[in-house]
């Protein structure tokens, strides 16, 4: 998508350099970071300079050829599975990102050599890229079609071309109804603790014009009880066979107010997110990430300046789980690239995974 | 409760002055403001220097004693029913202020002079902070019955003594459960917008010495989804005739979630946030606040020094209800002072409203 007339997606890679917009630093300061060796790059995974189900799956792909394109003709082997499994443990929950390294890996199976390795694995990480920045559009144009002029829709977290490679899975659909002249309003979760609704979703949305406002967390009930949001539609990190899916926090307890008020609950799913070796919602890891995440706060003060401020007081321990799981019951449809499934429909499709 | 050994109200009179907490500095900071007249004490409602029903009913009832103590002989009753007018204005949901306003506007009513006014009115308002601060401890007394040991209790925002006079309502029951040798695990609610489940009610627990952690809004559901929540225990700023309750946005998300799972919802509501002149939740105003409230955020920086960072981008707008309303249906019981009542037995009982 484009910032300030120029279109970016949201990693590449440059030569051997895996280069990334920095999402920590967002809305406030637009930034480039280079990521020289596989270490920086699953070190941003895991820090959340890249954050977002496609987005991680990228630079997993990315990371790959990265191992590939400095690996030593000795060793290359050794030093390409070892980053392999250094990226897929940076974070558990995303399926998409062991997609991204898996798919690199198979692709210089049958290498003879490193040089030859090192143009499967580039060629394989931009075809993933491609692929997923095309799934989403797709994913758009799949999802329009459930958007009718002048709803207003409800999202949480960011799931927009920030999380992807380049056009979003729940917000995509908003984007692609938006621009085919249909007048939406848009709900902005905050999503706390890392605030990427208030943060990065309301920066997409105020990039493409679409009306939007940022709520707290605590007030999207409220303001479907007043009959105010028409759709509800997020993203996933992990899409399970029974159909029950994990996003980020809180979206369990959207879809459940969303189920108690008649409101059409979606998720947008490209089908790397599929994991049908996984039975049910409770086989999925749920990452625990740094309790300073729920109590403290990343802003820019007066000054322009980012800084951490903390919240709670010094003694107070916090927990945060990044994901849940909510159940296939509470899930309207899920919106892939190729078409739009009942959620216990999603594993009489084999085909969906290729 | 106490600070460092030493016993505090939340707000007292001194002399013509109102002195209260500084809330919106704590945990980082404790500090005592004096409010030298009532157009002071009426700002530190509305900016929340003092907040929490039964805490701003006080400040209402001191600053109507303050309105008396400071009023002329030649035009006191103007003044005095001018001031009744600006301590009512400041905020419209919690059904306390008002009430604390007309208890000591009813108490100098028969008052034939300035000086029998002034005596009437500081005996009002000090009768009633020691009603609601007795009141509040009854209410712990009543709630500790129904807190097992082991119980884990999620609670929303701050329902605490800083919200009180002092004991405070929600926080009540686990201070008298926890006194008694009941062992607790509190899952505190950050509460954005303004965290005051974050700042206070985990400075209040920390000060008794209660185990607790703070928890993103949206982490609710997840801790419920797996079991690891016994009761959910919250405060309420007006309780009306048919047993629905106005409290703090986010409050109806949390009862939804805690019906589903089959956890039982209690509201802890002293009988003066009573309102049996609304019929239903329908009729209570709800407060809509800033909208930096939400797109910002206040902390304590590196350097010690509290600071405003923004989160959202600078064009998006936020949308900021501090106040939803519970449905009767979600409440398994209403901790008074006067005992315990199923939300549809209150109006039933008119002895509630003394």
């Amino acid at each position: 998508m484009e910032i300030a007339g120029k279109h970016y997606r949201t990693v590449w890679l440059e030569g051997s350099t895996v280069q990334m917009i920095n999402q920590p630093l967002l809305p406030h300061q637009f930034d480039i970071v280079d990521l020289v060796d596989v270490a920086a790059t699953a070190n941003a995974i895991t820090t959340m300079i890249v954050r977002g189900a496609p987005a991680i799956g990228a630079t997993g792909a990315y990371g790959m050829a990265q191992a590939v394109l400095l690996a030593s003709p000795e060793s290359w082997k050794a030093e390409v599975a070892a980053a392999a499994r250094t990226l897929a443990a940076t974070r558990p929950t995303a399926q998409d990102l062991f997609h991204g390294v898996d798919f690199v890996k198979r692709a210089i199976e049958g290498a003879q050599d490193l040089h030859s390795a090192q143009e499967l694995a580039v060629a394989a990480a931009r075809d993933l890229a491609d692929d997923s920045a095309a799934a989403c559009e797709r994913i758009g144009e799949y999802g329009a079609e459930l958007i009718e002029d002048g709803f207003r829709i409800l999202t949480h977290c960011n799931a927009g071309w920030l999380a992807c490679v380049d056009w979003g899975t729940a917000l995509s659909p908003i984007y692609k109804a938006a621009r085919s002249g249909k007048k939406v309003f848009v709900y902005v979760d905050e999503t706390r603790p890392r605030c990427q609704g208030a943060r990065l979703t309301a920066y997409e949305l105020g990039g493409e014009q679409i009306p939007h406002a940022v709520i707290a967390d605590n007030a999207a009930g409220y303001y479907m009880a007043r009959g105010e949001i028409d759709m509800v539609i997020v993203g996933t990190d992990r899409t399970v066979r029974n159909g029950d899916v994990a996003n980020k926090i809180g979206t369990y307890e959207k879809a459940v107010l969303a189920k108690r008020h008649g409101i059409p609950f979606y998720v947008a799913a490209p089908t790397t997110t599929l994991d049908f070796a996984c039975a049910t919602g409770a086989d999925i890891p749920i990452e625990q990430r740094h309790e300073d995440e729920v109590l403290c706060m990343f802003g820019r003060d007066e000054e322009g300046k980012i800084r951490k401020v903390r919240i709670a007081p010094d003694n107070s321990p916090g927990y945060n789980p990044a994901f849940d799981v909510t159940p296939a019951e509470l899930v309207t449809a899920i919106i892939t690239e190729r078409g739009v499934f009942k959620p216990e429909e999603l594993s009489e499709n084999d085909e969906l995974l290729r």
